[in-house]
């Protein structure tokens, strides 16, 4: 594989990790579980990942001075969100200090029309894109995909932030309007069938793949998955060799997630990659053998690989924040959630919450899909916030 | 079952833990998974669950001023070692604050002259013992027991401390001046064939058992626990019973480990009891659907009782200091360990090694006891402390 080799870090060596949101606190407590010290780096005090790590360095991620103050004290640095500069990544690698996934890796990934180029060159499918920069470019595009596209900012987009469907040739300008001044490419409108995604594993020796997750969006935030996805054994099949070719075509360590569309015509389409571990990847936790967030310190820490061996069939719900609180809240009833057999509660520590804020989730086991998604329903049905 | 109610404390209450060690640790992190605000007190800073907690207390454990402060700033208060001044919980206890299990328990459970009284009162079977006052009180007990006996410290033993072996008429004199001024008990030498132990959860509503733990001590350390134990049904069901009645005569709640010999007549004596997670029951976290440290949190928030259902056997070793290292440490030989399938590395992050000192354990889960032991045995024997 890789001709580039990761230095072996036995506890307690030092782990940086830049962001300090819920996927940063569980690289946490996998990490102390190992007998790793950690440093966060997030601008807020008190940060959900700060809060159980051994210190938390406070400034804002532009901060130049504080992320090298990070490196100084770290033996390696990692991230749990792609919005970080990556030009001051790419200089705190050059002055030495080591950063996984590495930021070429990072810079690629951040522009969704370089990411999908490079995706597009090593021949796998994706939605046909292209780069707009007129308001006449995008209305070719829009007429050229049957009227109906959808428009992106190339960068900082999440949770549907930085997406707009475009169905309405009337407001075309109008929709142009909004990423005004911003870089932006249109996307033929998949009529997909399933989302699926995988959590990929990889260090200098080796890849490994986790179980298929079948996802569940609502206004582009992820609202559920159901492990193993209900797919045939084609379709899974592709998207393991399509899996591997990506990050071997990265060529970097640490943990990817893929998601993907699968059209009626049972097409299957890259539709983008994290170069972290992912939401649709927490039913690892408890649902694996190894959870993606133990795998990403196993691999930025020089260690072998652990087993994605599903021990059972999950259900994974995310508890998100209702238009009714915005501010500081409170969640009752947990206890009716851990009345559910084989049902896990997680909750982020968020000081605050807001209307689709993802503030916790809940993964429950069982012998099937089809029970463990009976048994999560009811016990997300349970849950308030207030 | 018990008329006192236990107050349902959502998340994001405080919970105080007293001693932060390993047990601490584990407690935080499954707290802090739930969502829990943690306050732990140690006398020492930055100890193994002091860095995985919101705020650590620096105080010695007589400081009343200080357990006064972590009583004020927390919503209920639990503690993961019983060598604690009961008095002070006591009065903590008056002043309306709340302890799981309570200063009443520990009280009994601290003085083991008391606590195999009360079992011997409920009916439950103990190696025979007898407080000790005088040296001639001991040559008597020592000729009735057969010129073997074990003299042991009333209060404040663990790990062997406390413990001694009679079997010499003419070291008798001096055996007994060891322990001079303490109050001091003298118990028949059971010769045992099998060590086992039980975790049991106990709240208002519900007793759980877990499966039972086969142990294996050496200079009175816990070395390993394989689970299931290999013993009979008969036995098993003779230890269910056994248990339920002694927690239901402490009518307390929270997680109690009970210990047992069994003689080669098949007789199940209780050797003793700990008002916490246990040792013997860190396979819980990767073993079983709800690990014996999600449970005390849930007894302690008043939550619902988890499911002790074992997923697979499991063989649990410690990683103990060695007699070269005294101060602090490094760990190596950790890839090794990682690389065998589904083993899980637990590193407790002590600031300094001493010979027999836990400094961490792994679990090793297989299809058989018998497998999980033997690759257990070989990943322990890859790791190096120097």
């Amino acid at each position: 594989m890789s001709q580039k080799k990761i230095s072996k870090l036995n506890p307690p060596s030092t782990i940086g990790i830049i962001g300090g949101g819920q996927l940063g606190r569980m690289l946490v407590l996998d990490a102390k579980r190992m007998g790793y010290n950690v440093i966060v780096f997030d601008p807020k005090p008190n940060s959900p990942a700060g809060q159980v790590a051994d210190e938390q360095i406070t400034a804002v991620y532009g901060d130049l001075n504080a992320l090298r103050n990070l490196a100084r004290k770290t033996d390696v640095i990692t991230y749990e969100f792609e919005h970080i500069d990556v030009d001051l990544l790419t200089l705190l690698e050059y002055e030495g200090y080591t950063i996984y996934p590495s930021a070429k890796t990072l810079r690629l990934i951040q522009n969704k029309f370089v990411q999908k180029s490079m995706l597009n060159n090593i021949g796998i499918k994706v939605p046909e894109f292209y780069l707009i920069n007129t308001l006449k470019e995008l209305r070719d595009v829009f007429y050229k995909f049957g009227q109906k596209a959808i428009l992106k900012t190339c960068r900082d987009g999440y949770d549907g932030k930085g997406n707009l469907v475009l169905n309405d040739i009337n407001k075309l300008e109008e929709n142009y309007q909004i990423f005004r001044g911003l870089e932006i490419m249109a996307e033929e409108f998949i009529h997909f069938t399933k989302e699926v995604s995988i959590i990929v594993a990889k260090n200098h020796d080796d890849i490994v793949l986790y179980p298929i997750a079948e996802n569940f969006h609502e206004n582009s935030i992820l609202i559920n998955s159901l492990i193993p996805a209900n797919i045939s054994v084609e379709i899974e099949k592709q998207i393991h060799i399509m899996s591997k070719k990506i990050v071997e075509e990265l060529d970097d360590f640490g943990i990817f997630c893929i998601e993907f569309f699968i059209d009626s015509d049972s097409n299957v389409l890259v539709n983008e990659i994290a170069p972290r571990p992912h939401n649709s990847g927490h039913y690892t936790i408890e649902g694996c053998v190894s959870s993606q967030f133990e795998q990403h310190i196993r691999i930025i820490t020089g260690m072998p690989l652990g087993s994605p061996k599903l021990r059972l069939p999950c259900a994974m719900y995310n508890i998100l924040g209702n238009e009714h609180v915005a501010g500081t809240y409170s969640v009752s009833g947990v206890d009716a959630i851990l009345n559910i057999k084989d049902c896990h509660f997680h909750l982020y520590g968020k000081l605050e919450s807001k209307h689709l804020k993802k503030i916790g989730h809940i993964t429950v086991l069982d012998d099937s899909v089809g029970k463990a998604n009976h048994q999560a329903k009811i016990a997300l049905s349970k849950i308030k916030i207030d």
